[in-house]
């Protein structure tokens, strides 16, 4: 409940020993970025620690490589990174709600502070960055381990340095890896430049789906069980599709229908600015930041559409855009 | 045809006065941006100086804004930046063949070294690096204004920093322009982010044209007359999607074979290690890196595909991968 400075949380994370580090369910490249670097940090110290992820994706599951927790020691502290609320803490990852989080590592404005104690960095851009932030004030010595796990975990979170998030701190962060001896242009062309088979079946079908609504100024992208079925690909795949319907020239919403179960669709909806996102979501029992959003609906695909149109619409009205 | 420092390139900047920049032909950010960059440095020395540039990518002109040359001055000094070959000093934009080039500041290897004196730094990922250093040599303080011109120009070149010519170096100079206070998430969201809607219904034609050969280890994209007709899209759109067919799972060779007129096809071959694009192409009279080749084809689409599947077909046995 408690927020501490970087000191503090260097001071507590050197008093402490058999440390296990969780971080949020699906766990992205700085989940598992700012877990692993953290892991391998303590490890250097000649304490005892190791990570608990589940559902890692298969290109970041290398960087867990001799970290996955494996019963060798018993956990006597709880550590978090990049989790903003510990009902996102994944069931799989073993953790038992009646363990208390003794401190959470994070970025996330939205930090619900459920840790004993939690040090929260909502500058940086990456939980990997506060981590290595963290590592510094711990005097742990930056590998060429270390650096690519915090590296993945900067690239992740900003788009590969292409968001608004990143800040001229971020770019010098990223620099002192490369400093490290990383393969940053290998690593990308991993983590950014490779699509599966499945992933390019099912973009072709996703493609095809996309509309245009009012005048070009809303464009939205059907993902069906179906399209899935054809194609072959996982969901945990999808994201980088979201951000496709906004991105075309004159889209003001951008929105992506994800069809989670039959009769039951998950709904992506992404602006540029005056659109506001959180505001169509809102209409829709749903939230998110004014740019991107998120709700569901219950129904079939004709009334979803019919619904999530019909507020942007009103948004769109409400913004002076239509 | 003689190699210069830095200092010595300073220097000779600093001597001159009416200058006039060129940059070669068909433009990119690099190109646009590095001859900005260093007209905004010689005017704020007090110097006359402009730009001539043909065909400007449209989300780059308002760089020149301000700098094109009007005839308001009788150029004394031709400088170019970006250039390796003075061949490639588009004819539109006003080169005259008799006119020495001075001074070219360049960081490609391969630059011919047809100017009178050349500063070539070829470790830096782009012209724009290169004419930063120069800037900070010769005094010039660099404004919001230089900033977006350098920043736009790195970006360019490295992929938005995700190729593996993006070294630590690159990064921190990108921080560097940071600083000045240009707001870097919007310039990416305009330069990476933004897709005309006839880039994306190319884009869709495309993406239903690619077909793999060779057990998935050979993409081919096709991109005919009859799809730049039906979607709209320019020719000059069309660089980034070059690099889709390599980035499928599993496939070493990607090839884009695109028809430039009823006949006639320009093949693009991109490659993953240990497959060699230069070695294909060079069988078609064509050549480049060993990652990333070129070359040209007289025939019908089907003789065209035949003949460039046999040479991949044979670079794949070379390389052990059949």
């Amino acid at each position: 409940m408690m927020r501490i400075t970087k000191e503090e949380a260097a001071s507590m994370l050197l008093s402490m020993d058999n440390i296990l580090i969780f971080a949020h369910e699906n766990p992205d490249g700085d989940a598992v970025g700012s877990a692993c670097a953290l892991c391998h940090g303590l490890l250097s110290l000649g304490k005892k620690a190791a990570v608990w992820l589940d559902g890692i994706p298969k290109n970041d599951i290398y960087l867990t490589e001799g970290l996955m927790f494996d019963n060798s020691f018993t956990p006597e502290h709880i550590v978090t990174t990049d989790t903003a609320d510990e009902r996102i803490l994944g069931a799989g990852c073993g953790y038992d709600k009646n363990v208390k989080v003794e401190l959470a590592i994070d970025h996330h404005f939205s930090n619900t502070m459920y840790a004993a104690k939690t040090y929260l960095d909502s500058d940086s851009a990456a939980a990997g960055e506060v981590v290595y932030d963290l590592l510094l004030e711990m005097g742990v010595a930056i590998t060429k381990e270390i650096a690519e796990c915090i590296y993945i975990a900067i690239s992740t979170d900003t788009g590969c340095f292409r968001y608004g998030n990143t800040k001229a701190r971020t770019l010098r962060t990223a620099a002192a890896m490369l400093d490290c001896g990383i393969d940053a242009g290998e690593i990308n062309r991993i983590q950014f430049e490779t699509k599966t088979k499945e992933y390019v079946a099912l973009e072709k079908l996703a493609m095809n789906s996309l509309e245009t609504y009012f005048d070009g100024k809303c464009a939205v992208m059907m993902l069906t069980l179906d399209m899935f079925k054809e194609s072959g690909a996982l969901e945990c795949e999808t994201q980088a599709l979201s951000s496709l319907p906004r991105q075309i020239e004159g889209v003001f919403v951008g929105i992506t229908m994800k069809e989670k179960e039959e009769g039951f669709f998950r709904i992506s909806v992404r602006t540029n600015a005056p659109a506001n996102a959180a505001e169509i979501a809102s209409h829709l029992s749903g939230g998110g930041h004014p740019m991107a959003a998120g709700c569901a609906f219950a129904g079939n695909k004709e009334d979803a559409l019919k619904a999530v149109l019909e507020h942007t619409e009103n948004q769109l009205r409400i913004a002076g855009l239509l």
